[in-house]
């Protein structure tokens, strides 16, 4: 695992750094011990690790008023810029090509869009090369700005996915979390290469989005709605969370906004209403959703529940 | 309840505010929504409740970039100044003249010391004439910096007791939260009253001390430390973080430094250390000993495992 600790020497030696935060995603935290005692025995530095919850570059810590903000494990997303923050991406050398041709067993079209994370960009050249080696059309999208590489998608993004127009989608990565999204977002077939599990799956999009139509089903006989505004950096969008509040009212709805750091199944409890909608990380309502208490709709699906779209108008909500 | 709904309309109107915050303690949380409805109906301006956990006046939500920040259920702490933020403090008028008496019965000394918290606080003075017109001689302690009332105590702040020299003490109030504290930092007997369940407890501080004395023992074998630096505005104490990590240090223990905003259980799991200190809330350490991985202490307990302070000078984390 690269975590680039002589560009961060140099750039603490640069800046003349006193104090840095070392931040990384959930999957990662426990490399920080060690690499923070490291730092400060090799750089003379105070190094502090970030103990909140970390679920991508969205959620940099900027509550840190340390010199030097290092966050691991994502790209950044250009539109937001922190001065003091740099990014390590931490890329994996794992070997793709023959996952990559695992999967060609599975493949039906014959035109087919590259996709993965930051982890694995480094080797979609590779991939595309070995794809059209065995005849395929390989396309690459590049994304908006909040996308740093071309093909690359984040949990709430797909716009590298949405740029290229394919018969099906090889994303290359772990886990159908991305995979999941790149299916509702677009409604094609997408098949997942795990390098990690040397395994081929097919995420079931159809199952996700019956039950998302069920949750805007039971919405729909809500009379009180709480509007969660997240406050990460990443994450605002309070002036929605304000449009869906006064449409809400205008439908004779009760409607409240929660400004909230952290989603969690507590904060429902403590401000009871008959459904939620929520304006911060899109994948909470779709992913944590059978641990709260009543249906929490993206802001896409409360506009179904608003008559203002219809439900086969329905899309993931991307940032 | 008195939320004081006209002096908040008061000051929209004499600041023009166009978003406000609402913030409430746990306890309170569940009167936010119908206050928020309330408030943008009659005042036409923007609420939003605060969904964070708030456990005190330390803990004020300061990341609402709202116009003013409403916050219910504590008394300011005077030594934090936030310009927006107003403090409705929930007086509570539950006669507490009859618990008063009820607590006599176990009074064994004859000096006493009156004790609450915001709550009752406008009801020491009718307590102590009460008191004194059964022969008994009665104090009310001025607190420091972070105390608002004489009086007054918070979970972390026992100054207004220990600024009085008396027998022993009643506090008024519900639950041993506040009165375990006392006894530990006074080492005198709390007597407490609560007028809701017209209840007289004495509470076992010496449980809660020989526990203490159990995480100080298991911690003296740890070889790593993670020092916990809270970013809560009134919890922040990363200059003491510092001096904690350089003495443990010398004694060649491991220690690195975490800096987080809601100290849980799985911060602890993501950052694996044998033992913890954390220098943010010092309840946290003591209430929640049981749901963590690893003896959590607190600094003061910290200096004992150094031996820089000996196990007979053991008092209670305060700010």
């Amino acid at each position: 695992m690269d975590f680039e600790t002589e560009r961060i020497a140099k750039l603490v030696k640069e800046t003349d750094a006193q104090t840095i935060v070392l931040q990384f995603p959930e999957g990662l935290k426990r490399y920080g011990p060690p690499l923070a005692l490291q730092m400060e025995r090799d750089l003379g530095i105070a190094v502090m690790l970030s103990g909140n919850p970390c679920y991508g570059a969205c959620d940099l810590d900027v509550t840190s008023r340390a010199d030097l903000l290092f966050h691991f494990g994502h790209a950044p997303i250009p539109r937001i810029q922190v001065p003091t923050a740099h990014f390590i991406e931490v890329r994996n050398d794992t070997d793709v090509i023959p996952i990559t041709q695992k999967a060609l067993s599975v493949v039906e079209g014959h035109h087919i869009g590259l996709l993965t994370t930051v982890q694995h960009i480094h080797k979609l050249e590779e991939i595309k090369r070995e794809l059209e080696s065995q005849g395929y059309r390989c396309d690459i999208g590049c994304g908006d700005d909040r996308i740093q590489y071309p093909g690359q998608i984040l949990g709430c993004n797909f716009s590298a996915a949405r740029a290229v127009n394919v018969d099906e989608y090889l994303y290359i990565g772990s886990g159908t979390f991305h995979a999941l999204g790149v299916g509702i977002a677009t409604g094609k077939r997408v098949i997942v290469a795990d390098p990690f599990l040397d395994r081929i799956i097919i995420p079931d999009t159809e199952t996700i989005i019956r039950q998302r139509h069920g949750f805007i089903a039971k919405a729909r006989d809500a009379r009180s709605f709480g509007v969660l505004i997240g406050t990460k950096i990443g994450q605002r969008r309070s002036a929605l969370a304000r449009e869906l509040i006064a449409e809400a009212r205008s439908h004779d709805y009760d409607a409240f906004a929660i400004r909230v750091n952290e989603v969690t199944p507590w904060v429902l409890y403590q401000f009871p209403a008959d459904a939620y909608v929520n304006t911060a990380c899109p994948r909470i309502a779709i992913d944590d959703a059978s641990t709260f208490r009543a249906p929490m709709l993206t802001p896409i699906e409360f506009e179904i529940v608003l008559d203002k779209r219809s439900l086969s108008d329905y899309v993931f909500d991307e940032f």
